[in-house]
């Protein structure tokens, strides 16, 4: 088994998917949380491919983006699906998902208090709830959308949606009009291990 | 050999690397254009599982998103990297791209010709060069930079570089100043396949 340290702020956002596949597989390793004062000086020091986290180092060897680290960790235990097809139906999920991304970092961004108040709104009553309904479509794809994402077993899909209904903005009531989305939610955070770190890790806002 | 059509709009944008890895395959496929009217009608008829493209109909199964639909090509026809870490740099390099992606469609939406022209402007003076540094950067990590992006061999991360370097904001002169990207960019689009596919494709402006 390689020693994996995994690099991040304190927070879940673009790294949990990667704790929550390593979870799933029974995985040890180092869950390195910079303090954002010590960043600036970690970025300098050129040990950052990118000089942003995420990143993984794998026996001494660094890997930077957050979605290229997940499927990489899922290919290497399992949960990244069964054959190609299978692979590339997970990506396809993931990369919907993933589509939220610059609408969230635009929020954040936006230092105007009424103008991130509505792109807030935006998103929560619009941009979210597409998201979803897409979502609901390719899981009812997938056996009627009583399983999971893909195939008959848990893949990194059905963690990184884990983490996206976590997401703070609004939380797990947004997927309250998706029954399925809602099903698959509740099944996978009561997976032992999945319930078991969600309960035993650091509490952070997102 | 399954049967291939990829549908898009005529564009290369983020269809062009898929076909890319096809010509680079040797790989025959339909190679579907929709045309601006053509769409609203295409789109709400349901055919595509996100309302978007590029997708990918393999054997009568659609695939959407971009990234998704070309890992699989590439995992399909060998240019997706020899083993599990060889994929992940392949998809780290290709993330770092597409992590352009929010600051293009901001500048194609944006409606004020003034500030459309400051947002090119950015683009071209600060945010490609900054990629296009840590680009070299991990090129110079695989053998000094004087191979491919990942392992001794071609893989889909060199063939998405050949269409980041010819996107036309502004052009491959983007690489004049990195030059193992640039020299990179010339080997691959020398290659025969490579070369006779750039010949013989529709010229589009993007
Ligand atoms: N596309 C990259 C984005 C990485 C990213 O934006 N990282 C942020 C934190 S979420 C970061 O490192 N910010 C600090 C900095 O850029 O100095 C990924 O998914 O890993
Ligand atoms: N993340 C998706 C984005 C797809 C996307 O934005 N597609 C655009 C064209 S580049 C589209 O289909 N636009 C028409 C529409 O949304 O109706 C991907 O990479 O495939």
């Amino acid at each position: 088994m390689p020693s994996y340290k995994l690099y991040y702020f304190n927070l879940r956002a673009r790294a949990e998917p990667s704790r929550l596949i390593l979870a799933a597989a029974g995985v040890d390793y180092e869950d390195v949380r910079i303090k954002r004062e010590n960043w600036p000086a970690e970025k300098a020091s050129g040990k950052f491919p990118l000089g942003q986290m995420p990143c993984l180092e794998v026996d001494g060897v660094m890997l930077a983006q957050s979605n290229a680290i997940a499927r990489y960790l899922a290919n290497e235990h399992g949960l990244a699906g069964k054959n190609n097809m299978e692979k590339a139906r997970a990506d396809m999920i993931v990369d919907t998902m993933g589509d939220l991304s610059p609408h969230l970092v635009k929020i954040i961004k936006e230092q105007d208090e009424t103008k991130k108040d509505e792109l807030k709104k935006e998103f929560t009553s619009k941009t979210l709830p597409a998201c979803n309904t897409s979502l609901e479509k390719l899981l009812i794809q997938n056996n009627g959308g009583d399983g999971y994402f893909v195939g008959s077993e848990l893949t990194w899909a059905d963690l990184v949606f884990v983490n996206h209904v976590q997401r703070p903005l609004p939380g797990p009531s947004s997927v309250d009009a998706f029954p399925k989305l809602k099903a698959l939610y509740e099944k996978v955070i009561a997976l032992p291990k999945i319930s078991e770190w969600i309960e035993k890790r650091p509490k952070t806002d997102m």
